[in-house]
């Protein structure tokens, strides 16, 4: 993720022009403003602003006059309430602004999270750069054999080789042609909104997106998962560290009760109970299917 | 609106204390921060937070890097052109958190604008206050005679005393009587999210509410608008000060787009068009109903 | 929930005209629609429409050109997996719009989820009727000791009954204010708009409400769920059995995984596998507090 | 727009098995069902389901209890007035779920509308069809000279041919090298989910979208004006027509006060007023700005 010089000196000056405000402040957050950490080959996200704290999500649950806040204890165990009982409003009242710069066919699964505002760069107006995400080889991975939706095993030798010369050649080839129709030089030269097409799903492209917490953390429960793929996570991933250092109660009610929890169906709470009173249960006395009888089984460990 | 000793304390030890952000700060905004304003007999708004200004707008707008803003001149151009092309997303990417008092009943009308966050008191949970809105006389208007769902000219004489007086006397028994039921003194006393049903919908409720810019002036278009009721109107009319403050810019251009605007039917334009080549239209010839030509000869005043 | 002659004669000429269409028809729910459900003492809910059935939601899921559903059995299994993994999309392909009669103080609590759309009888433009919703004696309910936002058992005797009387006359009263201040019997009359204002919360309102199949079963897990308030669980349960008709394959998934099962921390999960490795765990080596331990063992029977 | 026979097949069987229903229908949407009709090389829209029609609208407006209507004339009225003063929510009561085949690079302009159900074709689950939009020879642009955002002329002689080229050429060599990384012959086969992205952005994919009329009419009002990208357009001009024969009333109000007709500033309204009055007015003492001068020109004809 090479910043241009002039990127980089916009970025530092407004990292150093502290100013005055009235407003709460998230001391974990104001170190993270700005900076772009990196993701894959060449994107990043950065923190453009926030609003509000772990206080500020107790303080709307009071719908208190004052900062709404007893003592940091008293708040992280109403935070922990709140997350245990599904109170999703008070999380809404804390607000993250990004800029990320992704591949399109993340940013594709990305924009499925709609509530969310977003303004993406835009291609018609615009001429991308010759930014294309190319997989580490060890990312570089195989298709499941047993989930279809999945990957399995990193490929090897030769075949990797292969697959990683065609996605560099194409990315190239594709952006010399974009470059060759909506260039002027002796000639029109293609709209831009129409060259765009041309460019494969791996370029990079980039957008601002505001969210409010409760939402943020219903993407990181998706796409920080282990199930999402990979190319996704490495962004929830990052997201999480930030968030964990903006709102610490409330990223902590979130690992214990959302990301390192799990839900239990009827039957396997059902399954649960007998097993503890003593009663060896299977598949067939379980009334599961297959598939669940062995996500009930890797949940139990 | 008397704010208690304790709350006005709460709301002096927040103005009182700044702090150091790297965040945009918009001058014009934080003079208001925490401070209640008056609406109605014993309503208020306040402003909890707030996110961006008007170059954070131009910075989505342009997908920047840096601040985003050439100069102060530049950004109100674009952020004009953006109103006037229904963009919607850079104006979305400012926020606003306020806590609001207000009348159930006006709470009942505020609440149909669905984008945007809420956390209200409970009173399942909390005992309600003893304040009602009782209109001022001057507010305490008759039944529209031409229009079903407007109002007329004031009430005058006694007519005008005798529903003060039922106004005044039916709320405080109602308020007795929901004392009374939920006292545990000598009995076991009524479940509160029960009593609360004898509250008639003048009381007062207070909620936190946040807000994106976008949707913000949206219900200002609707709420202060002349045609509003009047009890939510003063709510969005002492708002629209507020955003003046916060980005001056977008408040212009919401003001001369929207709010001193007219939208044209194909009908209207066709009719002007018309007119301006020296013909007279009437509304016979206008290809309009008797409401639509009523409107249209308003807005050409 | 006494319907007039003339509404009854509306409602039957609707249930009187079958027509014929291409759509996907849910003949579960066919039989469910127009009919008034009764649920309190005046209210009611009512089919007035609805989008799509089970295979709508495989057909969806699927991006088939067809009915996209190959055997029920099929069906159902790709509907168990989607509500197991927290697919959301394919569930909002189906929507229901429904007619609902209910006191103002359930319409609160009914708004706050906001991803649906509704239109609400106008008592700015229309007159309210004089129902208003009295509990019948075995839920008029104490407040309970144990818990701040919730109720204990009936009240009794002397206390019932005069919890009952007032808010009996109340009701009356205040409705008589309110026909008396709008009445333009030898005096203007004050504006509708004003004039509700002095009607307490147990008045009833009326809605369409429309909800795609997602957000309705969001809505009926927190609503139908025994920590919700009687008086709108009353509503979700009613439409519990009329989604059980429309869509039974999601029902019956949506019992298991949702209003069956249960949602596990870390910690707990934790606890369960030491338990079933044979360790007894107390709240104190659990890491829990006592609120969350206690709600644990519950959850264990 | 090829579809397979088997696709037909499908479609054919639902088109040929109409059932008894209590529902509204409307009968000029009925004999669009399920139908392709054809857009841009390889796309098409058909209507997959739908709800509500003219008189649902004025029935949810009315809170009423039958169908709502006391005669077609009153209904398009009301639908008159309310489209004029910009009531959202009775629009909000039809629905219209559809199948949409489109090139990627639409798709990512169509998802911003985010007030929708959406269900995509999985890339990472399933294979994606050799199927590329490319232009039409009178739709291969040159970027416009005066606005960033737009088209100018059709490209002429060879460098249309060569743009031409470019486009099928990389569109098939990126498809057989999509195919040779996910091949299982002889080697272990790349992910989908990571193959894709070799993929340009006129490849095709395809979705299920559901939307109420409120948020369908917005979308078209952008989408089918002349200044969107021709191949956005086309799919709403094709969803123009059905909607007018779904929804004739509404979609004649649309046409009257949103496609065909204009917003005013409050600047442009007193331009117009002073002209009315015979006042000659120029750029100079509009107090618009060149820009907005030269849009206000083209609305006056």
């Amino acid at each position: 993720m090479p910043l241009s010089p002039e990127q980089q000196a916009e970025i530092d000056a407004q990292r150093g022009a502290p100013q005055s405000t009235l407003r709460t402040t998230a001391p974990g957050m104001e170190k993270h403003l700005y900076t772009a950490y990196p993701v894959l080959d060449h994107g990043f996200v950065r923190v453009i602003d926030y609003m509000g704290d772990d206080a500020a999500i107790c303080q709307a649950a009071r719908v208190s006059y004052g900062k709404g806040t007893k003592s940091v204890s008293n708040d992280a165990g109403l935070i922990r309430y709140l997350m245990r009982h599904w109170h999703s409003t008070p999380f809404e009242m804390c607000e993250i602004k990004l800029h990320v710069k992704l591949p399109v066919f993340v940013a594709r699964q990305w924009i499925r999270h709609r509530t969310a505002n977003v303004n993406e760069y835009s291609a018609r107006y615009s001429i991308l750069d010759r930014e294309f995400y190319i997989p580490a080889p060890d990312h570089l991975a195989a298709q499941s054999t047993t989930n279809n939706q999945g990957r399995g095993e990193a490929l090897q030798g030769e075949e990797a080789q292969r697959v990683l010369r065609l996605l560099q050649e194409d990315s190239m080839r594709a952006y010399d042609h974009y470059e060759e129709m909506i260039s002027q030089e002796g000639q029109q030269g293609l709209a831009r909104e129409l060259a765009r097409m041309n460019l494969p799903a791996n370029v990079y492209t980039q957008w601002y997106w505001k969210v409010d917490l409760h939402n943020l953390l219903h993407f990181l429960r998706l796409r920080a998962d282990h199930h999402a793929q990979y190319e996704i996570r490495v962004y929830a991933e990052e997201l999480c560290k930030i968030v964990a250092d903006w709102v610490p109660a409330a990223y902590g009610a979130f690992e214990d009760y959302r990301m390192g929890g799990a839900t239990l169906s009827a039957k396997g709470l059902d399954c649960i109970r007998r097993m503890l009173k003593g009663e060896e249960v299977t598949q067939e006395t379980s009334g599961m299917s297959k598939g669940e009888w062995r996500e009930f089984q890797e949940l139990l460990g």
